[in-house]
């Protein structure tokens, strides 16, 4: 991935360097909590961090992968749902909680997630949710399961499993925070597949 | 409320007034917060405040009195649920719903409730959620209700409510955020009803 330096490069910008790719990572994450994901542009994110915008291209590719890169995710959530798409719509609630569920429970994974939650649901950083992790995340798994109105049916989706991950996780409230995944699985599963393929006013 | 003001009192404690019911709160808000429901006594937000603990008590009345004071919520929780806990607990949700989100929609009580799920919702103020509102708000409804094992199902229909307030309120996602009452009901009663009553596992 590193490029070679090129101190005489115009401008004195940077070019590829693992600081380099900090400094972007930094200033996407400044911009995406202060600006939104629709405000962010990743020229203004180039010429923050000192960079061209076409390093930014080559480094993270599109604003949605810049956006998940900043976020930090110790999982990329696209690849992990892949399995959770693929297969009847009649259980994809159960696949997607036992794969959800699964990384939320490893330990490697967790406390950077919860940092993530955290992040995401302080409200200074609320339009990293609203703006980023809705349209980049969430409702993309709905459009692939091929559901219709896949902008509200995920919303509710949303509105379940993240008071799950508040209360479970982020705030570790008994008895939801012991109970085993298969419990959870059984509990939650009906509620999502309602949400996901039901019938709805 | 005021009671006359008795400066030569014994050791100099303040009696009532606006101010001490204020001091109180105050005292109250800061111990919730920092040492959690179970952590605060009646006699320690006394001495913080500078007064008696039989003030505390004429004031406030119990810990949890004084717990609900100090959300300084624009409603009583426990008056308004009245209805919903009377009458068939079949449509149990359905009644709960209608009350939660009629309270939640009035543009005169939700400033001060978003203000008040903010707080709790948020890392430091954390143990006012699993100490305080579980154990004081929410938990009670599922006891007067009568349903098994409430410490459980509560804390699921919590975990729906929850991430509710946050979509629809706090955060304001859409179409959440402009969906109807009726709709909202319509969606989220069947999940709840199943929380309260129906065979979990």
């Amino acid at each position: 991935m590193a490029e070679q330096a090129a101190p005489g490069s115009p401008r004195g910008r940077r070019k590829g360097s693992p600081d380099t790719r900090s400094a972007i990572l930094a200033a996407a994450r400044s911009s995406f909590a202060e600006l939104g994901f629709a405000g962010t542009t990743i020229r203004a994110v180039a010429a923050s961090a000192g960079v061209d915008a076409a390093l930014v291209h080559h480094y993270f590719g599109t604003k949605d992968e810049l956006f998940l890169a900043a976020l930090e995710l110790p999982v990329d959530p696209r690849k992990l749902m892949g399995p959770a798409i693929a297969g009847p719509i009649e259980q994809a609630a159960e696949r997607f909680l036992g794969i959800f569920l699964s990384v939320w429970d490893d330990p490697d994974l967790s406390p950077s997630l919860i940092a993530v939650a955290r992040g995401i649901m302080d409200p200074a950083g609320s339009r990293l949710l609203t703006e980023g992790v809705l349209p980049v995340v969430i409702e993309p798994i709905g459009a692939a399961l091929g559901i219709d109105d896949p902008q509200r049916r995920m919303s509710l989706v949303a509105s379940q499993v993240i008071g799950l991950i508040l209360m479970r996780y982020v705030l570790a409230v008994e008895p939801l925070a012991s109970m085993s995944r298969e419990q959870l699985i059984t509990i939650y599963a009906p509620t999502l597949q309602r949400y996901l393929t039901g019938d709805l006013p």
